[in-house]
């Protein structure tokens, strides 16, 4: 299968890795992954500092080389939250609870451009050890680390 | 991964052959799939007739070995929209667009009962030759065959 999956993966923590690892498992060893990278400008909404684009690239090149799936994939900046799934012709979009939201309005804007809706996989947030969601912006003010271990 | 899926799939056409692949290319190779089958009791409350139990287990039945995935699985009696998804430990549910509301009650009530949320997959319904979705309903009121194409 065609995948599409976006994210700004910065730190790239454990809910990241699975949002990516499902999106390489639901393509299959003959599939396709396309990955939204945020640009820094959109990036830029966020509440932490985030690294400069080509940083998070490679982190994710890393991640993504180093866990030795088949499907071939590639990274695209992702300037909006649509990025390039309106125009796209693919199969399954995978998100997480926060983003599920967008994907019912790219569905939507989908059809209404006489697209075919696509399929949505939504992935339950990765807990961190207090039971409450892995976030960048949780990392950021130093309450956990990047696999949701709280820091004392 | 182990995944559960439900539905009362009568007559089994392409939106539960879609339903039902998916779930197994889910699990993987490796995977398990429970695959709730509604009764004949919670079944009564559709507006088209519906096949006996043990019949449309005979015929989801042939149609998954005919598929030859190597995931196992096995066939429960679905009572209510919520089977045995309360109180099972599973991966991921595999849904319609219709059924995609009962998931989310699913994972609310987990929750209040103290389990993990579980992973949604959605597929987007599949299309009749008319660009409408397939449904029993609609195989039974004579609209469409269960591939979908419109009868004159």
């Amino acid at each position: 299968m065609k995948i599409m999956v976006g994210g700004t993966f910065s730190p790239l923590h454990d809910g990241h890795k699975k949002l990516l690892s499902r999106s390489f498992e639901l393509a299959g060893d003959d599939g396709h992954v396309i990955i939204g990278l945020s640009t820094d400008q959109f990036a830029g909404d966020k509440n932490h500092p985030i690294a400069p684009y080509e940083k998070r690239k490679e982190i994710l090149t890393t991640f993504i080389q180093d866990s030795g799936y088949s499907a071939t994939w590639n990274v695209i900046p992702l300037e909006d939250r649509y990025g390039a799934t309106l125009d796209t012709d693919f199969d399954a979009l995978v998100v997480s609870e926060e983003t599920f939201p967008v994907s019912l309005e790219i569905n939507r804007l989908r059809k209404e451009r006489g697209r075919k809706k696509v399929d949505i996989h939504q992935i339950t947030c990765v807990l961190a050890d207090d039971g409450r969601w892995i976030s960048s912006t949780r990392i950021y003010r130093g309450e956990i680390d990047d696999h949701g271990r709280v820091i004392r």
